[in-house]
């Protein structure tokens, strides 16, 4: 992911410099998009206006921004950090605290939607924090994103981002439910996901998890394990709230079982297992 | 539903027969659009080489076919009913069977999207029957869909639709449950709204009825009382198949405790409101 | 069911005549028990002051009071049916209706617990009907059974019933999962039931039905068909109430499921199945 | 609960020492029962062959045994430590291998029941341990609890605990709703819950908690907030396990719901408040 949004930065015009912990990765990248290769993340915070971290989970990016040689290390005055992960909203805003005590902005920058600004126009930013920050980093955003949404403060990118996954479990879920009793009807499933996304019950899972169900094609776009920690922050968050989300606990619990029979490092879509073993059916029989 | 269908008919050239139960209704129709009325069902299968029906339930679909002066009484060999009703996939094969023995044909061909194809292009419709029935009927269906989908034999177009409505079902309870969660966290509903659709969150519940959540405008499009009766009929259908489908069966417990409530009559998004209460808190304060 | 009821009554010394659809099986059991044989329930009613039924569900129950040959046809004024199957409340209450048009008093009064009074005394009665009509068949509902309770007017003794049994579905899903956790978290289970049913999570059901669980002993002593079919009456009634059953609702799932493969006749445990593909793992291993 | 299982102890004769972090409760109760008063938890250490800890979570747990004036700082080789809190299984053999390092033996013990030996004989222990230190603990766990089981190695015993506690919470949830369900359904809620302990629906909440309900009174027996802890402990055990609990998951959000609203101080029972918002009823009324 971050290696096609980098490029996309490229793309635009933009002075690149880039950081991997895999050296000879970010060394093949600056190569073939004419950026620069920076030692450390501290190198990279020493010597850019903007830096845009995109990591795995919240510890990684504390320690990346805030770690020994970390982005904030040496960094100027007026640096901004855009974090594009995804964490926990209590983990941004623990983050951009510690950052703004030494003068450095952050926002929370989550993306949403199947591919990078340059193979389809669906990727969307949902961007937490302030305004002012946000039009500083409006160009470089520009670069990678579409549609550009400043939902709230510092976290409410998380947030938000976090529960429209939650949300896309559930929708899966409920989909391959669907797909299976269609399938035990004896119903064309061809014909039943052709029709679905035209429909009422029509979703964004629905048209791009159907096929791949009925193929059993789970090579992952989107892993397992990541829908279910995001699911798990969902749930944190809507804990934390005090709020329910029946629909999300179910689905956690099926991608847990999931989880639990080894497929945490197949796409998502591959909860279908599970309900297939509940349904006593393989869609793709 | 029915009138603005029929509309769409007259209006692609086809010569038109109207009935309904309360004549003046049919004459209204007539005098705008140029049609004919017919005293009874009957007079309209005597008379016609194609009839549509688009009624309540299974029973008044075989009330108006094969009742004492239903559309079948005195048929011609060869006519072709097709009912655009949501009923029972077993209803439907029922109807079909008994209508065979006259030699009638039958196609059920639910419709789904959110308005017919006049206003826009997204209405589909989900076809179950003869394949040379539905060449017959394309003209007319035409007429009426963006999108006409054989989705298989008789019944099958009921299958498909009732699953897709109980997937809407799960679907827009999930939505409401994110939503409200999102509230008691202090998010901007607004910028939620606006990007979930964009986002792997996203749904044509997203698309259609978040917004009148989120003003709590609860006007009928769709009843509740019908999404819980095809929501059930789904559930009838999973069960005849042997195949689990708990996120429609959660729907419809939250629907019938809306239904049970007194908002049967309204927008089936009305079930936000037993959400609300178990959230503790209001989309609209 | 029915013959070990009918011997307890015979055994208080109550004269008895007794009806089944197969004679050889009333004779049988006649000679055993020293009662008369009947040749049709017309013929009971017409020489009984108080008819107990014992049959599968409602239209049975229909046949053998109201039918052609039935127990109403040639019955005195005052007799007393007591119906001790488990049908829908309002099944109940509509015979208790057409009897009582015919002068005859009806008690809804079926039965739970593992096992008629002579064997343990756990057997209770939940009675529906007017409180005189219970006076009169309290001698004969106190030989069958150690508890009798008046839940309230005809059609209650159903209801509670339907109810527990749901109650009962829920309660056995949730200790499967429970133990399946167990299982794959490499617990010893035979410990963890020992302590279960002294926990503040123990239940009839954990009682009854976890060593067979662990077991995979199925023989049935209530078939998962008829919970199947009880689950869905108490899903009936909540749902004409409006008040939502969401436990029952996924239990029903789950069992209809299970007898989507084949276990309708094995005891309604046997919905372990589906929860053991689901978590990808075997009690009795 | 720390003080009625000592005064257990000092009944059946055991020299007792004890330590509470509000001195003044601890000399109270030494000057009733005939006790010792330690200064800090190492003195008890120092002092005592056995120790037992009851707190409210594993970082409490790990304090007063393993932190600076902890238990473990002066004890002597052979000292056995048993923690009859409840916690995690994995906090249980973390502090386990710790204090292993130091030649101190651990038992988790949690207990279940509604009371201590004294009052009522239905408290059990779960305990997690060496079987050589179970025996040795045996003289002070039989003066506390009526039966002692040994469900396996460190960690089984707060893992029979969290998930027995789930489970009560899955029943009590569903008690619930079948109690709201009677409401709606005009059914006498006394007598409902006069046989619903001898019905296939009977649990051990349905004894402890219908009443409670009808009457909404919820003076904490045990807290909903920790309800709510052990739930999400279950949870976490099965997550980890990857086996699904979705009945617990259910449960959980409907506490967090619950707590959301400010009822976390109260006794889970209290669930019952956001079930009767979703059913539009109320037990009392």
């Amino acid at each position: 992911m971050g290696s096609r949004m980098a490029a996309n930065v490229a793309r635009a015009g933009h002075e690149l410099t880039v950081w991997n912990r895999t050296r000879a990765r970010a060394e093949a990248f600056a190569a073939a998009h004419g950026a620069a290769v920076a030692d450390t993340p501290a190198a990279l915070g020493a010597s850019c206006d903007v830096v845009v971290s995109i990591v795995v989970d919240g510890p990684q990016v504390e320690r990346v921004l805030l770690g020994d040689d970390g982005v904030a290390q040496r960094a100027a005055d007026g640096l901004l950090c855009i974090d594009m992960s995804t964490i926990a909203p209590r983990e941004a805003q623990a983050i951009a605290d510690r950052l703004a005590q030494r003068g450095i902005g952050f926002l929370d920058a989550p993306v949403t939607g199947s591919a990078p600004k340059a193979e389809d126009g669906t990727l969307a930013i949902m961007v937490g924090g302030a305004a002012d920050d946000l039009e500083r980093a409006r160009p470089v955003l520009d670069a990678m994103g579409e549609t550009i949404v400043h939902v709230g403060p510092v976290g409410h990118g998380q947030a938000v981002k976090v529960l429209s996954n939650a949300l896309a479990a559930a929708n899966v879920v409920a989909l391959a439910q669907a797909l299976l009793v269609g399938k035990r009807a004896g119903l064309d499933l061809e014909r039943m996901t052709e029709v679905l996304p035209l429909s009422a019950g029509g979703s964004r899972m629905a048209e791009l998890k159907a096929a791949p169900m009925l193929a059993h094609d789970f090579a992952p776009l989107f892993k397992l394990e990541h829908m279910l920690k995001d699911v798990g922050l969902a749930l944190d968050a809507a804990g934390a709230a005090g709020a329910p989300f029946p629909a999300a606990a179910e689905a956690r619990e099926l991608l847990s079982a999931a989880a639990g029979r080894g497929l945490g490092e197949r796409d998502f879509a591959a909860v279908l297992a599970v309900l297939e073993d509940l349904a006593g059916v393989r869609l793709d029989d």
